[in-house]
């Protein structure tokens, strides 16, 4: 079956229920963007991505990409699509016009990037990495560096790689060692090997800049010992740098997107930002990095969804429980119980998981281009404190919910001429990359939640409790998770003081009913917002409530088992 | 890292926690079969598994089977290491010795079978399907069938498979197509195309014996015209016959096992058992065979921890939170609070369930051969109603665990060099052969608990609680789940005089509830067994009670709420 774009959900979601137009209307910067414009943006968009990205996935999976002599080939189709991809202007999308792009909202890139993720992640993942590079240099690179690389990389000309992993260093970058040493002309010579380098070679444009994190000889050891570099593929005489892909790695899945072992040897580069100061240089791209990770998560489950539901309604076996109208010997397996409890709850995920994802896409848009500071600032707060959540939810119910649509498929499933199963392994790794979600946990809790001893999210919450009614049965509960999740944050941050090493044990389960407190406010959004009578969203409403929610309570009290005193296993590690 | 069997774990489990040789010695069959020489045949099980099977478990995923011209090659080292199996006499260890088998205790065939699919599931396909071949032949074949094939079956010379599913036919073998036409010499002549046919070709031994499902021409539809064939590769003249393998699939996993589309044409079988009977003579090893499955996922969750807690005490990443006595630049992840927390939850599911898979390979050993007939029935019941709990369960957290697992790794876990992702793709086929968990949720509420209006199961559970002391915690918090579960299940019972579909809808969430509250009683068991003061079991108990025992209450609250009237969501397909 074909991936198709979803523009009547899109549609609700954005304008009906989060009311984008008029959010982004409030902006200067997006005046000239109105609900016609965006319609059309996505539109089109939708149509890309059907006829020109969509039907090459399994050409991604297999052949995939493949290396030789430190060159890579791309599964064939990949090299034509991407050229009318940036030549039609899409990487451009929310790029400053001064830089050559159209201006748009980042909303509108996130749309896009959900369904490019959904219909082809490995082809994704390519120009997927311009939009961080884009901003790192924008905001840090120097004006001669920009002159020399921004237009390029705006428009996708040349794509982009970050080069931070190295064999012993993966969530741990303070143990990078790649090596910078600084020459008399400005520039610096990188000798170093960095590995899980995604799109570090191959054949879609004919140069590829890369964002290296290395540290000079007389940095300090650590994490503030690091430094960025832009290093190009192609020097600016049009001489081949010292950069060489030794291999690609075989992998679960994504085998659209070469994943480069790559060593820097007598590599030439220019600092981007100042010296010791390379992670600062490259957080300014993060929210908005994790933020594309989780729509390729709601991508991947609706197109796992789409799949699964098609073929529920093919695929005859037994006869559906309860009374009958026809003779047939079997129903279409869609009608059983089993299979609609599979197929509900993930479209309950997808549908609140949009409204979550383009509303922190618009806050985004918010913290950057709002005149009023204020408002910027409870922006930025958005984007920070939910940011992690939905990166981790996200990904995790990309897999869970992708390997119970395959389910639906039962044997043929396990089989890849379906293709359900190469979304299962695909989106394996979103769990993984751009901080794993373990490291999203402690971000939300440690080094946020629990900073200000829980008063942002207060604040947070208390935003959307606003919008809500006390006098509604489905608002009434979302209020009620809420406090109980303010509660749980006091009571964390009290353990805390005896026990410093508890958050990070409560850290995965507290991260989980926050994400679960959130859906929740997504579909009282939602239910407010839709036509009275349409059976697709009072059924979400009805799967979220008996399905998904009750994760919620399990969740918190899991927390609060851990916060009462001897809780933890008292041993520093795992014995057999 | 290479595979390791457990062997002090397993002589706790089977000897301190189960009594596994006092109930065993209770049947006269069993008379030699004492504690030492049970402690051998396990000992040189695992000596045999981690040298000569392990090592193929890498080949097995790459290159895998290959198949030309109909002819599938196994990967290297298959054979010889299929040849030394069962020239060791290891298929037979359980076979009856009439039948030239050493008609051991099935128990020890299940941890053998444990291991193998641990070390490496693919290659253990091709032995798993013959005791269920060897139990039905026995059961239901002719004399002059047993005569012919019997003992080449139970020793493992030639090998087995089980032909149920066709295109259109899955999970409802009702729909089964193939032809079966009796012929004036008594044997039949069959004609159709099977689909998922593990092992239906391979060159691991000289003739492989297929048990075909068909129908005769004169056969009521459905599942009651179906009658079960023996259908041999090369005929008693040494000719070929009419069987072909058209192709092996590509699959997501499992690539050591040839998963074949066979093609009957013109080919000679005979009828096992009577006409229109051949489910019932299958049904005759589907407790055997369910139980093997869910051992595979003990087997390959046990692999994955294994994996992952190596890997752990390995890589150094950051530093461990709280109070420290080194000044290294990071700890080993093994003492990360995330990582032992996914470690811990493995390791609680691992022991927990082996518990409970010896203890129903025991009452399989006592419903055979038990000399007393009420003690035979009480095992019967066991196998019946627990069975089915333990395949899906089990399955599925080898399923979810081995991505917890492969979760330690980072990012090279998503690579094939550390072959844990490899256990990820593997493991999943489990959760849909030999009946979909979705089927074994069915079976168990539907067919069996709510049959009798749940006494059967409140007579097990009885008898469990029996063996549990109130005034000790933790096993007053197990007869407290019993009766959590006893009560649910009246309610069931009642709603669903209401509505006839409610245990459709509710069957998964209640054998998750079922599983964990036997998985509760089973570390009750463990606790009052292990010695006082070992790290190992303490940790174990927590981590059960911190992180896997709170989905208990959650899944009870969810059939609860299900069987609220006006829950379910009112319409019966899933609309967009």
């Amino acid at each position: 079956m074909n991936w198709e774009s979803a523009q009547d959900d899109l549609r609700f979601i954005l304008f009906d229920v989060l009311r984008a137009d008029a959010q982004l209307a409030a902006m200067p910067a997006f005046a000239d963007a109105d609900r016609d414009l965006m319609l059309q943006v996505i539109g089109e968009a939708g149509k890309f991505v059907a006829e020109v990205v969509a039907p090459l996935n399994a050409a991604g999976d297999s052949p995939g990409c493949r290396w030789q002599r430190g060159e890579v080939t791309t599964p064939p189709g990949f090299r034509e699509a991407y050229q009318a991809f940036w030549q039609g202007g899409w990487p451009a999308l929310a790029c400053a016009p001064a830089d050559g792009g159209q201006g748009l909202p980042g909303v509108l890139e996130a749309v896009l990037y959900e369904m490019l993720s959904g219909a082809n992640h490995g082809w994704t993942m390519a120009p997927a990495l311009l939009h961080g590079a884009y901003d790192c240099l924008r905001h840090h690179g120097s004006e001669e560096l920009k002159a020399r690389y921004l237009a390029k990389i705006a428009s996708g000309e040349w794509l982009a790689t970050m080069c931070l992993t190295e064999a012993h260093a993966g969530s741990d970058l303070g143990l990078v060692r790649t090596r910078a040493v600084a020459q008399p002309d400005g520039s610096w010579r990188l000798d170093g090997s960095k590995i899980f380098i995604s799109g570090g070679e191959h054949d879609l444009t004919d140069n590829i800049v890369h964002l290296v994190l290395a540290r000079a000889p007389d940095a300090p050891a650590g994490p503030k010992g690091l430094s960025l570099f832009l290093v190009p593929k192609l020097l600016p005489s049009g001489n081949r740098n010292g950069v060489h892909c030794e291999r690609i790695e075989e992998k679960m899945g994504l085998h659209g997107s070469p994943t480069c072992a790559m060593r820097f040897e007598d590599a030439t580069g220019w600092l981007i930002g100042e010296p010791g100061r390379g992670l600062n240089a490259m957080f300014v791209m993060m929210n908005a990095a994790r933020l594309h990770v989780a729509l390729q998560g709601i991508g991947l489950l609706d197109a796992a969804w789409q799949r699964a539901n098609a073929y529920s309604l093919e695929r005859r076996q037994m006869r559906v429980p309860g009374p009958r109208d026809n003779k047939d010997a079997a129903d279409p397996i869609g009608g059983h119980p089993a299979m609609r409890r599979i197929l509900e709850t993930q479209r309950a995920w997808v549908d609140g998981a949009r409204v979550l994802a383009y509303k922190t896409a618009i806050e985004l848009d918010i913290a950057k281009q709002h005149p009023d500071e204020s408002r910027r600032r409870g922006a930025q707060r958005w984007c920070s404190l939910v940011t992690p959540v939905l990166k981790a939810a996200f990904t995790q119910q990309a897999f869970d919910g992708s390997s119970a649509c395959l389910q639906v498929f039962g044997g043929h499933g396990y089989i890849r001429e379906w293709g359900i199963e190469q979304i299962v392994r695909d989106s394996r790794v979103a769990m993984i990359y751009e901080g794993t979600n373990e490291i999203q946990a402690i971000d939300l809790l440690v080094r946020k939640v629990l900073a200000d001893g829980g008063a942002g999210l207060a604040a947070l919450l208390a935003e959307l409790a606003a919008e809500l009614d006390a006098g509604r049965a489905g608002d009434a509960d979302v209020l009620r998770r809420f406090s109980e999740l303010r509660e749980l944050t006091s009571r964390l941050a009290q353990a805390a003081e005896r026990d410093p090493a508890l958050p990070f044990e409560a850290a995965d389960d507290y991260l989980r009913a926050t994400a679960l407190a959130l859906l929740a406010w997504a579909w009282a959004r939602i239910e407010a917002a839709a036509p009275a009578g349409v059976a697709r969203w009072r059924q979400g409403a009805t799967a979220l409530r008996l399905r998904v929610l009750p994760e919620f309570d399990m969740r918190i009290r899991i927390v609060q088992d851990q916060c009462a005193p001897h809780a933890s296993s008292q041993s520093s590690t795992s014995a057999r």
